[in-house]
């Protein structure tokens, strides 16, 4: 039972991952390179498909060509936010329709490797902020994606997988700690130094931090 | 008015492009170089969207990374085919979820353009092949779209425009025709000379030398 898992290197995506593999799915981890500021997490990415015994492959794509996103471009990254803050608007970190474009290509191994699911990471913490990470647009997104290929016309069915949807940060933590994630060679922060170390201001590393400080695991 | 309009280079997505700009759009012009082997297609793209005045981006993306059709492997292009024959099975020239990932990026760069209009130049004669060309398709992508941005958050309305959707091929040569369409500078073969001549035997051939006859129009 095959099944395409978006690898971004961080925390969610890799008990995502985990998640994928302990119910049982052949995993084929997808990961793309698009110009972000974080490369340092395609390295985590690389390391965690291994420990899972996934195939991965990264894709390059040129979100800069577009631009508009602290992420990809010289915007500064916020730092010191706290999750009102966060929660306020829609974040500069959000990359236009970044979830949609990576959701394609994954629909697009998909029918390649005879995968009927397709699972991503995105969860209740994002969705305050990225539109793109709603339950609603995610069953927009299958709706479509069973229309899309020759895979659905033949009658196989694709199912996006939330499995961390409805999850806070700390329960995506013990979900995690309860499958034996290796939390070590995972990488959140948007900010990284040019040695991958974390900058522990951004976003990204206060909710992880967070998170970890809730669900009372030590983050190695 | 901004639109970002999908342009191949080839007949339908120029006739498409001359569509929108007389209709008043200010169109931004997105080609993909995705390893096709008909790589004259984008000389064409370049030079089309100069005619029209088109911002013009091209995207790079790997879509041979996941293989899977004629157009980007080594499978031979299907030569010498009748209608009846093309239209009975999806063809080997179709890559997996190729209008999905187009579409995700152009609705990314609608986003940024501000754009509330997508451009695609699918047809009837596609959609007897290919899944991701029929209209129920395009109005669960539309749907999606407008769950999936930030524009769409704050009320922008996305729509995927396909004004050629009903068209044969002869009715798309006689739109151009009467929109005085360069259609010497288009191209549409998939299997070309190196020097960017077309075969005149594949199905790309076939049916635009069919759509010119019917239409009682030269090809120059």
């Amino acid at each position: 039972m095959k099944a395409v898992c978006l690898l971004s290197g961080g925390l969610d995506s890799t008990v995502c991952l985990a998640y994928a593999r302990t119910h049982g799915y052949d995993a084929c981890a997808l990961s793309f390179d698009y110009g972000q500021r974080h490369r340092a997490e395609l390295k985590s990415a690389a390391i965690v498909a291994e420990v899972y015994g996934a195939e991965h492959r990264v894709v390059k794509i040129d979100l800069r060509a577009f631009g508009h996103s602290a992420l990809t471009d010289d915007i500064a990254v916020p730092k010191g936010r706290d999750e009102a803050q966060m929660g306020a608007e829609i974040p500069v970190t959000y990359v236009p329709a970044r979830n949609t474009i990576f959701l394609s290509f994954a629909l697009a191994w998909a029918e390649v490797v005879g995968a009927g699911d397709i699972f991503i990471g995105v969860n209740a913490l994002d969705y305050s902020g990225y539109p793109d990470c709603r339950l609603e647009y995610i069953r927009a997104f299958e709706e479509m994606a069973n229309l899309a290929t020759k895979a659905a016309v033949e009658g196989r069915v694709i199912r996006i997988r939330t499995p961390l949807i409805t999850l806070s940060k700390a329960g995506i933590v013990r979900l995690g700690a309860e499958m034996g994630v290796p939390f070590g060679l995972t990488h959140s922060c948007y900010d990284p130094s040019p040695e991958g170390k974390a900058c522990g201001a951004c976003d990204a590393c206060v909710l992880r931090a967070k998170g970890f400080r809730e669900a009372g695991v030590e983050d190695r």
